[in-house]
């Protein structure tokens, strides 16, 4: 049995989806991310970290859902890759928006963090939008983890002040993925 | 035929060492990090970047070496949760002492950043040095594809302003690391 520990508005929801996707056994609880509780996905085995490793893990855990490339060693890799990028960059580019503490404790350079997020963000867009977003999904025709992953990422486009209009496929993702009962059952019970 | 496009004293040593413990048939080709070049790596079926999900795909490609639990999804979850820790919280605290200007345009937000790198690397290492090297590997008993990463990362410690005595077991990692006949083959290749 597997117990996902989940704040709002944080990137647990992509592994809440994939929970969802991979008709998965589970339980939520939602904890605080403000109170520094952290996300993690509880199983029988141990617990586990790191959105990366928990969305490859669900993939592996669940092969009849077929949410990652896992016979092939390159095609598992693409799929990694592309989930890296959005934790060691995009993420780390939107986080300096809210938690610039984290990297410089003079409050004028935590707010000059803060001005430069919607181009460093924008950036990070630039890139998924023009080489690494195939369509319709991530990688091209077929579904896998990287979805919901980009998904939970793209709710934050214009919190972090960037103009949705400038990435067409992006926002074309967000609005098919919104779609899927999967994600409307996993947005549905963190807002409830 | 794998080929390994690296950049001196940055992430892809790890990728190198791997490359080494896997006995690949593989070359190198040195690129320039300060011109953007990118670090990747070439296979026969496409190119790869991020350094975890090139580690992962030389433990999968090279079960025979066995520098991952490839069978089971649990463990092989832990060891991507260390990889993916050290890509998008290590490297990202590390990155704020050279990179400083992705994420702020002003030159004193940048300069404060800087100042703030020997705390931020140094928190880092107390969680790897208290909850996460097993030792005397990464995983514990059985060296992994986590061990290439930390002993890479590790060689910027002083660098970064922090005081190694304060983390004994990073340290002993670091020197038994070194003392490999691949982790030796891997930097005298990049020295040369």
């Amino acid at each position: 049995m597997i117990k996902l520990f989940y704040a709002s508005d944080t990137c647990s929801l992509a592994s809440h989806i994939a929970l969802e996707d991979a008709g998965a056994d589970y339980s939520t609880a939602r904890i605080s991310f403000a109170n520094d509780e952290q996300r993690k996905l509880v199983t029988d085995k141990g617990v586990l970290t790191e959105t990366p490793a928990i969305l490859a893990f669900i993939a592996q855990s669940f092969p009849q859902a077929r949410l990652a490339p896992l016979d092939d060693p390159f095609r598992f890799a693409e799929v990694q890759a592309f989930n890296s990028y959005l934790c060691s960059t995009l993420h780390v580019a939107h986080a300096h928006r809210m938690r610039g503490n984290r990297w410089a404790d003079d409050p004028a350079a935590i707010a000059a963090m803060q001005r430069k997020v919607p181009e460093s963000v924008a950036s990070c867009y630039q890139l998924i939008e023009e080489k690494m977003l195939g369509g319709p999904w991530v990688m091209g025709e077929t579904y896998t983890i990287c979805d919901p992953y980009l998904f939970t990422m793209a709710q934050w486009l214009e919190q972090d002040g960037v103009d949705p209009s400038r990435f067409p496929k992006v926002i074309d993702h967000r609005r098919r993925m919104s779609e899927r009962p999967a994600v409307r059952k996993a947005i549905a019970e963190e807002l409830a």
